[in-house]
C-alpha cells in the first residue's frame, strides 16, 4: 500500500471542501458546487473524447491503471540486489544448473523467465535481447496506461470549457434578467472548475505517479538483466555486488552491504 | 469496426447537446447554438489553415484517414505470432523454398514481401534494409496523416477565437443598444465554442487514436522482421517462439501458447 | 505551382472577410477592421522582434523562403526511383564512367554531384560522407527559413497583445467618457486580431509546409543517396528497385513498375 | 554557501511586498492579501496534488532538496582537474598502486572509489561501467528532486485557478450585495496570486537551479572518469592536462595552468 | 557588428512608443506608461527569479551575452574553408611541421589550439577527441547563456501577472469610488505590459539570436575539425575542398572557389 498517492488525492479534495466551507458555507455545498448536468457534460464529453482516442482494451487497461498508484512496488531494488548476489553465489558454488531450484521460489516472472533462459543454456546474446525486449515492451505498455491519463488530464479542461461556452451563449441571450444573471454564470463556470478539479486533482497527479513508477521498475528490470548476464559470464560475485551497487543511492548501498560511494 | 472511436465521437455530440438541452432548452439548440456564417469562418478558416500547411495529396489523404479510425486493425500480435511460429516449422522441416506457397496465402503484403525476399535467397542484411526502409516510410505517411489532425486541431480555436475577435469588435461599436448586446457577445463567443469542439471531439482524439494505431503497427511489422530474420537464419522455432513471446503481455502469451513470463 | 497553398491562403482571407461582411457589413470592413497604426504596431513589432531574432541575411532568406511555399517540388520520388534504375542499367551495361554523359543531362544538382564524384572514382565511404553532410546542411538552411516563420508566428500575437495592452491602459485612463469606451477597445482588440492573422492564416501554414517540403526532399535525396551508393557497389538493378520502391507508399509503387508491398 | 539563489528568493518578496506597499499602502499588507483559508486551499491543493505524483521518499526527498540550491558544489572543475593532473604525476613515478594512499585523503567519495577499482586491478572497461551506471543513477535521483518542484510548480497556478474558480462561483450566486462584489472578487484571486508566487518566486527558480547543478555535477563527474581511466591507459600527464582543460572555458583553463584554447 | 539586431530592438521600442503616441498621445507616454514601482516590481522580480535559477556567475555570464548579440562572428565559413584549403596546401608541400609557423599568425584559437596538436604528432583520435570535448563544452556554456534568456523572458511576464493581481485585489476593495476604478486598474495592467515587452522585445529575441550563432559557431567548428583531421590523415587538398563545400550553399560555393553542388 502506497500511502502517499491515496493520502494526496483525499487531502485535493478535502483542500477543496475547505475551500467551500469556508467561502460559501458548507450548507451551499451542494446547491451551489454540485451540479449534475454539469458533471455529465465535463466528465462524459472528457471520458467519450478519451474513448475515442484509444481501442476499447486500452481504454480499460488505462481505467484499471487508476489502482495502481496506490500499490506499493513489490520488491526493492536494495533486496533485487541482494537476491541477485545470492544466485551468483549458488551459481558459483554449484554451477547455473542449480538456479533452477532457486527460480522455482522467485515470485518476479521476469527474473524468473531470465534464470530458466540461463539454465536451458541460451546464448548470452539472445537472453540479454530477449529480456531487452520484454522489458521495451512492458514499457509500451505502461506508456499507454500513461497515455489515458494524460489524454483524461487534457480533455478535462478542455470540456469543461466547452461546458461554460454552452452556458455563456445561453446566459448572453437573456441578459434583460439582471437577477438570474449571476447565477447562470456559475452555473457555467462549475464545468470549468470540474474540468479543472478532474485534470489537477486526479489524472496529472496519476499520470505522473505511473511514469515515477515506470522509470522505478525499468531501473530494477535492468538491475536484473546486468545482474544475471554476470551471472551466467561466471563473473565474481564481489565484482557483481560492485557492479549492481553504481544503481543504489550511498545510503541504500550501506545497508545493502558493503563499501562506500560516490555522491555528495 | 472499432467501436470505441465511434462510440466516443457519437458520445461527445451526445454530451454536448444533452448541456445544450438541458440549460437552454431544446427548442433553442439551433436558434442559439447553430449561426452558419459563424460555422463558415470557423471551420472554414480552419480547413484553408490546414490546407496551406499541406500540399493537396497530403491534405486528401489526412481527410481520408478519418475513417482509418473505425476500423479495426486486420491482425493482432498474438496471431501474428502464431503465423510466423508455424511458418518456422514448415521452413525447418521443407526448407525455405517452401515458405513461396505459403506467402501466396497471406492477407498480409509486408509479411508476404518479407518471405519472397527470403525465398529469392537475398542476403540477410538486404532483407532486414528493405524492410526496415519500408516501416520507416509507412511510418512517415502515418505521420503525415497525424500531422494533418493535429494542424486542423490546432487551427480550429485559432480560427474560433479570430471569429470572436471580429465578432467583439463590431459589438463594441454598437455599444450603445444595450438590448442587442448580449446576443451580439454570443453570436461572438459561437465560433469559440465551434472552434473547442472541432479540436475537442474529433481532431484531437482523431490524432491519439492514429498515433496509438501506428504504433500498434509498427510493432507488428517488428515483431515480423524480427521472426522472417530469425527463420531466414534457421533458428530453433522454440527459440523464436521465445524471443517474438517477448513483445506480449503475459496475459496475451499465455493465449498464443506456452510459458510464462515476466511483469507483475 | 502548388495550388493547395496559394488556395489556402486566399481561402483564410475569403472567410475572414466574410465573417466581417455577415456581422458587421461590408461597408464597415475598412471603418472598424482596417487601422493602420494597429497594424504598424503589431506587423512592426513582429518584424522588428524577428529581425533581432536572426542575422540579416538569414532574415532575408526566411522572407524569401514565402514563395517557396508556392512552388511544387521539381520531381517527385517516383520519377526520381525510375530515373536511377535507368542509370543503374546503364553503368551495369556500359560502365560507371559512361555515366559521366548521362550526369551532363540532369537537372538536379545533387545528383549530378554525386553521379561526378563516382565517376571520379572517389572512395564509396568518402562519396557517402560528401552526401550526407551536404544534405545536413541543406537540411540546416531550411530549418533556419523554418524557424523565420515559427519566430514571426509567436511574434504576431505577442505584438498583437502589447498593442492591445497600450490601447486598454489608455482606454482606462478615460472611462469617465462612456461613449468612446465601447470604440476605443474595440481599436485596442484590433492588434490582437491583426496578431492572430499574421499567425494563423500565414505563419503557421508556411511554417508547416516548409516543414514537409523539408522532409520530403530529404526522403528525395536520401533516395539518392542510397541509389548511387548501389549502382557504385554493382549491386544488380533488380535489388536496387526493391531497395528503393521501399521507400514509396504501394500505390506509387505499382505506378513505378513492379511487385506488390507491404501496408494495409 | 551560494549567495545568488538565497538572494534571488528574498529579493522576489522584497519586490512583491514593494508592489503591495506602493499600491495598497503597507497597512493592507495583512488585511488584503494575506488570507489563512486561501492559502490553504492554494498551498494545500498544491502539496496534496504533489504528494500523488510521488512515493513518499521521493516527495520527502524532493521537499529536502530546497536546501541543495543554497549549498555551493563542494570542488569546482578547475581544482578537480589540478588534482586529477598530480594524480597522474603520482601514478606515472609511483605507479597505481601508490594511489591508495591519496585516496584515502579525497573528500569526493566518487572519485575515491573510481580510484580504489583501479588500485584494485579492474578491468578499465569494468571501471568505465561502473562509474557511468553510478552516474546515470545519480542523475536519475537528481531528476527525481527537479521533478518534485515542476511537479509543484505546475499545481500552484492550478490549485490557484481551482479556489479562485470557487470563489467566483459563490460570488456570482450573491451579485445582488454589491458591496461585498468587490471584496469577494478580491479573494477569489487571492488563490490566483498565491498559486503565481509559489511557481515563480519559488518552484520554478529552484527547478531551474537544481538543473544547472546537475549539470555541473555530471560535467565534473565526466572530467573524472576520463581523467582516471587515462591515468589507467598509463597516458602521458601532459596529454591528460590537454585531454581534461578542453572542459574549462579558455579563462578557467589559464588558472589551471598551461597553454591558450579556442574560443571567441 | 551585426546591424540586423541592433535595428531590431530599436524598431520594437520605435513601434511601442508609436503606439502610445498614437493612441493615447505622446504628452501621456510618461504620465500614464511610465509607472516606477511597476518597473519595479515587474523587471525586479524577474531579474530576482532568475538570480536564484542560476550561479552567480552563469548570471553574470548570461547578462553579459546581451552584448554578443550586436557581435558580427569574427570569421564566415567561406573564409575558414579557403585558410584550411591553404593549410593543406602548406602541408602538402612542406610537411606538417610547417604548419606551427602558419599557426603563429592565426585569430581564431581553436584552430590554432588543432594545428599545434597535429603538430606535435598527436594521434588523430585524440585530436579528435580533444576538439570535440572542446566543441561541447563551448556548447554547454552558449546554452547556459541562452537560458538565462529563456528564464527572464519566461518570468518577465510571470512577474507581470503577480503585479497585475497585486493592483487587482486593491482595486476590487475599492469599487466604490468608480472615478479611480479605471486608473486603478490601468496601472494594475501596466506591469503586464512591461513583462510582455521585457520578452517580446528583448528576451526572446536576444536567446533565438544567441541561439542561431551557437549553431553557425557550432558548424564552423565542426569544419575546422573534419579539416584538420583531413590534412592530418594526408588527403588531396582537391578531395579537402569537396568535402568542406558541402557545409556551404551552392552560392558560397561559387564564391569559395570551385564546382557546383545540389540543392534547388
Amino acid at each position: 500500500m502506497d500511502i502517499a498517492s491515496l493520502l494526496g488525492i483525499i487531502l485535493c479534495f478535502v483542500m477543496m471542501i475547505f475551500g467551500i466551507w469556508n467561502g460559501a458555507g458548507i450548507e451551499n455545498l451542494v446547491k451551489e458546487y454540485a451540479d449534475v448536468p454539469s458533471a455529465i457534460i465535463t466528465f462524459g464529453g472528457a471520458f467519450a473524447a478519451t474513448l475515442t482516442s484509444h481501442s476499447l482494451a486500452d481504454y480499460i487497461n488505462g481505467l484499471k491503471s487508476f489502482t495502481l498508484v496506490f500499490k506499493a512496488p513489490a520488491l526493492n531494488t536494495t533486496e533485487m540486489i541482494r537476491k541477485i548476489i545470492d544466485l551468483s553465489n549458488v551459481a558459483r558454488k554449484e554451477g547455473l544448473l542449480s538456479l533452477e531450484e532457486a527460480a522455482s521460489d522467485m515470485d518476479d516472472a521476469f527474473l524468473k523467465k531470465g534464470i530458466l533462459l540461463m539454465v536451458d543454456g541460451t546464448d548470452p546474446e539472445l537472453v540479454r535481447a530477449i529480456m531487452e525486449t520484454e522489458l521495451v515492451s512492458i514499457e509500451g505498455r505502461h506508456k499507454t496506461c500513461i497515455g489515458f491519463w494524460d489524454t483524461l488530464g487534457a480533455m478535462g479542461p478542455a470540456w469543461g470549457m466547452i461546458g461554460t461556452l454552452i452556458g455563456l451563449v445561453d446566459m448572453l441571450y437573456h441578459m434583460d434578467n439582471v437577477a438570474t444573471l449571476g447565477p447562470a454564470m456559475a452555473v457555467a463556470l462549475i464545468t470549468t472548475f470540474y474540468g479543472s478539479v478532474l485534470a489537477n486533482a486526479i489524472c496529472i497527479p496519476v499520470s505522473n505517479k505511473l511514469k515515477a513508477d515506470n522509470e522505478a521498475e525499468m531501473m530494477l528490470k535492468e538491475v536484473m538483466i546486468e545482474g544475471l548476464l554476470s551471472i551466467q559470464a561466471g563473473e565474481n560475485p564481489r565484482v557483481i555486488e560492485e557492479k549492481l551497487k553504481s544503481f543504489l543511492s550511498p545510503k541504500d548501498r550501506e545497508s545493502a552491504g558493503g563499501d562506500a560511494g560516490g555522491e555528495e
